[in-house]
């Protein structure tokens, strides 16, 4: 192992960035429904990747009535990240490896949805917010939907993004530069597939505008 | 709303399966590196996302030396949670929608790996794990950076993964089955775009297979 070139935890930094405005942190989590809820159960954490949605100034998640996980979060500190990744960063050196992402991270005390009302309304919002328009196309929901479903909400107060955007071979210290091995970015994206059918579909039921447009990682159009 | 044609709690698990065996599990791990480590500060949850790397029979996570939720993981309970979303699951009731996707969350108590050699031994081997034949082409890790490096370690003991493999209109129970509206899947896969090469690259250094072949969300060859 050969000496640093200099102090190699203050380079790190240099393609991060930090961000607590309102508009930076709705992009990411109005992209991004796909969310890992912490919760503490019995003083142990436990991570559970769910959906999230934002309707103003609070984001929502449920879960089944019954779910433990969800139950936990009742009244007590939560955190509900999201990430999108851009891309894998590879550098001259292994140190200097990184991942380009955006990330949301929400802090708070979680609170339970219980007015039957309410819940039936955010889960109208949760599936305009998706698929917008889909929801007067669905066969109604039941009472007993309502009932089985459990929602948890937290607020907009504790949230903060980070960015990371590094350039390619941007994390590199000048000194590695002259090292002859490939270094750049490996672009990711999310892809949509074709969408499949179900089989049984009724006759002249055609592909919706918000099934054909819908794209994980982008805002709903 | 309507009445529930059934009880709705019991049909959403039709397309959901639990396993615990090693071969679903490290499939799951060794394909998605991006991970969401759940770790317990001032009794708050605090959710992380990172790369793991799996080594036989324990995962690895790394970061600075100095993070605190790095070093709150120290001996501590954590939880691990990777998941590949594979498709929306599009239903006729807005109840039975779903995600299809894989995923593993791995509980226990982290350990910190404090010798150097050991380290410096499992940073190759993340290295390694993510694009193969790339360590010796790299400027050698320097002694500095392994020290400014905290890595975490989990056994596979406490792991568990779960699978949603709807099909297409799948978690529609009959009664609804006459709904008119489309139902069905939206698949979602990870795609990598054309590598981005750092603008000063020495003459003659060629993308390598490593990184050409490189697709998050699938095992490196």
């Amino acid at each position: 192992m050969t000496k640093a070139p200099s102090d190699p935890t203050r380079l790190r930094r240099l393609h991060e960035k930090a961000a607590y405005d309102r508009a930076t942190i709705d992009a990411i989590l109005d992209a991004m429904p796909v969310a890992y809820v912490g919760y503490v159960m019995n003083g142990a954490p436990v991570v559970i990747p769910t959906l999230q949605w934002r309707d103003g100034d609070r984001i929502y998640w449920h879960g089944s009535a019954a779910s433990r996980s969800l139950k936990a979060g009742k009244g007590c500190p939560v955190c509900v990240t999201v990430t999108l990744t851009d891309a894998m960063v590879l550098a001259r050196s292994a140190f200097e490896h990184s991942v380009n992402s955006r990330s949301v991270m929400v802090f708070g005390q979680a609170e339970w949805v219980t007015d039957p009302a309410a819940k039936a309304a955010h889960l109208e919002a949760m599936v305009e917010r998706l698929f917008p328009g889909r929801w007067p196309m669905l066969r109604p929901m039941t009472a007993q939907e309502v009932k089985a479903t459990g929602l948890l909400s937290l607020p907009l107060t504790e949230a903060s993004a980070k960015i990371s955007a590094a350039e390619p071979g941007g994390t590199d210290p000048e000194a590695d530069k002259g090292w002859p091995v490939w270094a750049g970015l490996l672009p990711v994206s999310l892809t949509m597939g074709a969408p499949v059918p179900a089989p049984d579909l009724p006759p002249g039921v055609a592909l919706p505008a918000h099934a054909a447009r819908y794209r994980l990682g982008e805002k709903p159009q």
